[in-house]
């Protein structure tokens, strides 16, 4: 893998000093803003130069066709897409009648900070136009957390040495021109053919205007609004203009040096596919009236407020390793901007940080994201479940259409829709619906609420368990199979009797029975779950089928996968990677070649399925095959390099999680940010060298510190309470920082009271670890320790 | 399966006695005349009503866009159509100023008559006009065997009682409007979104006519030029015209009762995707000159010529079943029609009688229609494998984008670019690179061809054996596997070890290694074939995995089969077939259903891979799963039925294969004719009930006569010899009609050896046959006797 350390390791920022007009695309992933609700890529105020121009509104998207060379029954005929809406972000700036672009003139200096505790965006820029005029520009954008409607820009210009005639046109504009697409990577946007953005209504007057639109095939009505608030000395002009596609507020004076001309620009959003136009109006206005109201400095507040709530609960402390604890914290502001008011719609893959895959949500929000929202935002965690069971009518309607029973969630989605266009990559991969289950199961042990558990929980596992059941077939011999399905290793598909697949559906139909069991007359009430269901899908989870090949001790990862050929990796140079744009699917799918991890994957989400004997065995047999082309395997192979004492290892690939973005080590961060793995580095480090698994109901903690590492700290909330874990090279020590409940946790295998009184320390013992286990040539982590 | 009789039983035509608007698709397929170059669909003189209109040139195709919803590497991204070029069977009559249109007016009679013998398509109707007016048309029509760039009609009308005046047009038209695509049935052609056909030249004067025009996106030239001959006893008008897309004779004339206005209407194409519009244009004028100068009569006699010597040699006898009589003879036509002369292109799965899947030839082509051809027109079996070679350099291309070595022949093709826009049903099907090398060696047994030998079938044998050389791969035990690819049954794919697939591999690498033997210089100095080589293809057919279930003692069509779940027939109605239109494939590749034969195809071709045991076994295992969604199956049921000693049900299947069009079993005639189904209604006679292999070299017969039919004759080519086998109750006699060598055979298994001194009579050993295998409910072939 590549890796560039472009930025300072700082603690609570991200800054970067200079300007790079190359790394723009992955840069404006890196600073961009959300709250979960609206999305704002880090593009220059002026809006050019740029990699990809984004703004996003959760769930607003355009339906394209999805094409087939072939036809067959059952094919998804239509997708949905991300679009960008209007974009309020822009301010542009004229000094002298020359505009400010940092292409033309000289640059002097130019420098971005994102603030992981102000929840801000920081640009400051120093610039002397080709006529020679110099300006200083200071900006500080955020996305609100407290108004999950609104944005803010304070924007300021003032000459440096001689005075200057300013022009500021704070603009929103409809139907941006984007970056035609490039190659094939099928990891991008799929390009829609016309501007997705039909014009309704368009205002300005005073600073305030407004542009609502309609997109052209998801009739979704779409109102931004913007207002302003001018802080200036001096005598200023004003011009507020509206049309189809823009609106514009155009400010113009003559600053002398030491004067300053300063811009509060308030920007709210609504979108409704139901609600009219006018109350659509109402509420974008309302969203921007109260935020004027609030004023610049109540937002800052506000969003201080938010994220010292957060951080005091949730923060995580690394000593010895200053640019991982700078990752692990940019990867947790992150997870918090792309989850903490989504509020009914997906956390998708890249959150609303880019459109790559479409911004659709894949199982990648249950199986990596919503396990750290869990513990560190619950109501985050609940919301996206929400979000899933809300398509619950979708999934029954395809399940239905699929021959089956229960629901079948969409692979890939915005809301609900299947949207996968390749079915044996998509509709095949059922085990989605067990990592829904699974994190719904998850969500129920750490918070318990009852209202879900009886509610959506009991919903999502029932229906589910049905699928399951219906998928599988009992074989002459009475095990029971799920043949022909696809597992998370993308280089692989349609085999029978995935491990992950098998033991994953297995969990879930042995929840969906205790669930039943807990909330009997909702059950048979609402669901109409009959007596014989729940013993139907104990027996088929006792009699599943778990592959195991005998002569080479370890479990296939699916059955006859040990017995394929191996990828010939000595043959692979470093261009040849990631193998799918090289490699067609037939090739991959028939050989021993895993993308990402899948019985790695099993072991960490089963960990009682597997014998301690049978993890080293499949580790080390697994890591030889796995070129981790797939971000979401970095972090499962740290959690089992960890469990099976390899911790330097963990450690590279804990990094290497964390560092997916902040190193661009794919080189593709350029359509957003890769939420799966930087939840899994949190991951990484929480159930890697925390060891942390729930058995039997009760946390457990393994903690270890790899060699280069001094200390570990990470909180885990549990049921109200918050609990700290400290972890030194010899010891480890726990803490309850909130909550007054006793919590019964193990640390190592013993069990630990840990109380309000006080903590309680415990020493690490010893590890004697195997041989650090081989991966293909050229595929190593970068070695950290 | 549905059945309608709707045509009398005549030995050698096939005679339609009324007029049927909704018949109109299927009919025009049935009488669709063709010589293997030019392909008239057998629409109405006039035009209108049509069903589909269809005039084909072999090898003119246009290009268009492989739309994928997802991209992949080595996804096909341009594939090929076939496409209606222009009408040169349009002849338009205007009696009294109205006209003759069979939906106006009364059709007094209408009859068409497709001759066997004569090779020629006769209409006769008798319409009176809406006005009262009463015609008599009379037409014949033929598309030269001989000359291959020619087609002709002859077409009278005369007035029946009272005089009338007529206007005839006769007309030559591009780009004629075709009927909206119906629903998204995947057998039918893709539509293409604009017109081919772009006009470069036209030309009419004296009653003679050209148009040149150039297809849009492959550029392709196309010619097409006419000539008349007028008879008449009376003065007439004539007008030559043309434009960009049509040209016209018109004449006119008022006949009077017992006067008759006959034109001959001679036609002529030529296309090139290389040569110049002035060279087309000398070809197509000289082949428009050569065949009026031939003469309507002279037209008739050479192709009756043909005919005769066609009939001489291979015609089969069938008695006590007058309608299968019919049915072989009138699917042995169309065998000769599709083949004849299509020198250098490919003999698609509808030969040139409809444009369905876009006029693809597939693997049917090498396992059906092949075998036919190389023992009763063996010319047309070389120049089908000539094509196949001729588009060896995309194959060897195509393999090496695979990452593998040799070539890989196309899916779905019409010049021999990968068609197939569904990689797992297309690709992945690489038997189709064995089938091709078993009908070389197929043609080579029964022909000798010592320049084909040494040329193109040694590459073609040296290129497929590489192929899977390279495709395969050892196990640790040393076995040798085919991994990850689609057998011939259509409802599974991408499995391991395909017996089918394996056991044709197998006899592919054999056949190469003993070409190599045989033509060592050229193999080394052209191919390039090293010492090694040959020994590692042997090694490889030596260890090839042959899956065997040992508790259900059968052979799994592809490991792990036997323990999928099976589909459930019980449920079906017979509107749930076929089941691709009605279910996923995701569903379909996971159970135990068979579209059509791929175990029993195994055994049909590699009959001494299987014990007499394990046949019996294996077939009825898979007659329970087989639902004959596909016309390519039932004569290979029928071939094995008969093998196994069930007379009746292999004479089921051969008369649901000879049926296939004339009862239009399947629905979907429409679209053009099963051409891999009538062939397999010739290969379920002489292989099936005449038992026909070739074992060790030697041509094995075990004939037998099923309940019902009481003589059946047929002839084998056999190195310039025809043998005739005739087969009674409880007598089989053997002789050779052409060739002076004798010939050695096998008759159940006792040597023979047959001369031109005069016939060998045997008799037939008495069968003892256990109980006949059931179908899927609802899914049993038509009971015949």
């Amino acid at each position: 893998m590549t890796s560039r350390a472009e930025f300072g390791a700082e603690p609570w920022c991200l800054r970067e000093s200079s300007f790079r007009p190359a790394a723009l695309a992955w840069t404006e992933s890196l600073f961009a803003l959300s709250n979960g609700h609206i999305g704002w890529r880090g593009n220059l105020d002026e809006g050019e130069p740029h990699g990809m121009p984004g703004s996003y509104l959760n769930g607003v998207h355009e339906d394209r066709p999805l094409p087939h060379a072939e036809a067959g029954y059952a094919a998804t005929e239509s997708g949905e897409t991300i679009i960008n809406v209007s974009n309020g972000k822009l301010i542009r700036l004229h000094v002298d009648d020359e505009p400010f672009d940092v292409r033309d003139g000289r640059l002097l200096s130019h420098e971005r900070v994102l603030d992981f505790r102000a929840g801000t965006l920081d640009r400051r820029a120093e610039w002397m136009s080709p006529a020679g005029t110099t300006v200083r520009v200071v900006s500080r954008r955020l996305v609100s957390l407290s108004q999950r409607a609104v944005a803010a820009i304070r924007y300021e210009v003032e000459p440096v040495g001689k005075p200057a005639r300013v022009v500021i046109q704070s603009e929103l504009v409809a139907n941006e021109q984007l970056p035609a697409p490039g190659d094939a990577d099928p990891r991008g946007a799929a390009p829609l053919d016309v501007a997705p953005l039909q014009h309704e209504e368009h205002e300005a007057a005073r600073g305030r205007a407004l542009l609502i639109h309609r997109t052209k095939r998801s009739k979704l009505l779409v109102a931004a609004a913007m207002d302003h608030v001018v802080e200036l000395p001096v005598s200023i002009r004003e011009l507020s203009e509206s049309r189809h596609d823009a609106a514009r507020l155009t400010l113009t004076t003559l600053l002398h040096p030491g004067e300053r001309l300063s811009l509060v620009k308030f920007v709210a959003y609504a979108w409704s596919g139901v609600r009219s136009r006018s109350a659509l109006r109402d509420q974008v206005e309302g969203a921007l009236t109260a935020a004027v109201m609030t004023g610049w400095e109540g937002l800052l507040a506000e969003q201080r407020e938010y994220l010292d709530a957060f951080w005091n609960a949730a923060d995580v402390e690394v000593e010895g390793d200053g640019e991982l604890q700078q990752a692990i914290r940019f990867a947790m502001f992150h997870l918090v901007q792309a989850g903490a008011r989504a509020e009914g719609h997906a956390i998708g893959a890249k959150g609303l940080t880019g459109p790559g895959y479409d911004g659709h949500a894949f199982w990648d929000t249950e199986i990596f994201v919503l396990p750290v929202l869990t513990h560190l935002l619950p109501q985050a965690a609940r919301d996206a479940l929400a979000w899933r069971h809300s398509t619950i009518g979708r999934a029954r309607a395809r399940a239905s259409q699929l021959g089956l029973r229960g629901a079948a969630f969409a692979w890939r989605t915005i809301g609900g829709r299947e949207c996968s266009g390749n079915w044996p990559a998509g509709t095949a991969a059922f085990h989605v619906n067990a990592d829904i289950a699974d994190a719904a199961v998850r969500y129920l042990d750490a918070t318990g609420d009852p209202e879900f558990s009886a509610g959506p929980g009991l919903d999502l596992l029932v229906e589910t368990a049905r699928l399951w059941r219906s998928l599988g077939h009992y074989d002459v011999g009475g095990r029971f199979r799920i043949d022909g399905v696809t597992g998370p290793d993308e280089y692989s598909a349609l085999a029978d009797n995935n491990v992950y697949t098998n033991l994953m559906a297995q969990q879930n139909l042995r929840a969906a029975a205790a669930a039943v069991q807990r909330h009997h007359p909702q059950a048979t009430q609402r669901l109409s779950v009959s007596a014989g269901e729940p013993q139907a899908w104990l027996a088929a989870a006792d009699a599943m089928v778990v592959p195991y090949d005998e002569k080479l001790g370890v479990h296939p990862q699916a059955e006859g996968f040990t017995r394929h050929q191996e990828w010939d990796f000595a043959a692979m140079s470093s261009g040849d990677y990631p193998l799918m744009l090289h490699f067609p699917y037939f090739d991959l799918y028939r050989r021993q070649v895993v993308k990402q991890a899948d019985l790695v994957l099993a072991m960490q989400l089963c960990p009682q399925a597997f014998t301690a004997d049978a993890k080293q065995r499949n580790f080390a047999y697994y890591e030889r095959l796995t070129v981790r082309d797939s971000s979401l395997s970095a972090c499962s192979q740290a959690v089992i390099a960890a469990e099976t004492g390899h911790l330097g290892l963990a450690y590279d690939y804990l990094a290497e999680a964390a560092l997916t973005d902040l190193r661009h080590l794919r080189e593709d961060c350029g359509n957003g940010l890769h939420l799966a793995a930087l939840a899994g580095s949190w991951i990484a480090l929480v159930q890697g060298l925390g060891g942390m698994r729930r058995l039997d109901g009760v946390l457990c903690f393994s903690p270890r510190l790899p060699g280069g590492l001094t200390r570990l700290c990470f909180a885990v909330g549990e049921r109200g309470r918050v609990l700290r874990v400290d972890i030194a090279a010899e010891r480890a020590t726990y803490r309850l920082t909130a909550g007054d409940e006793p919590l019964r946790i193990r640390h190592h295998g013993s069990p630990l009271e840990v109380t309000r009184s006080g903590p309680q320390s415990r020493p690490i013992p010893p590890l004697i670890a195997g041989a650090r286990p081989g991966q293909p040539p050229g595929r190593e982590p970068a070695r950290r320790s």
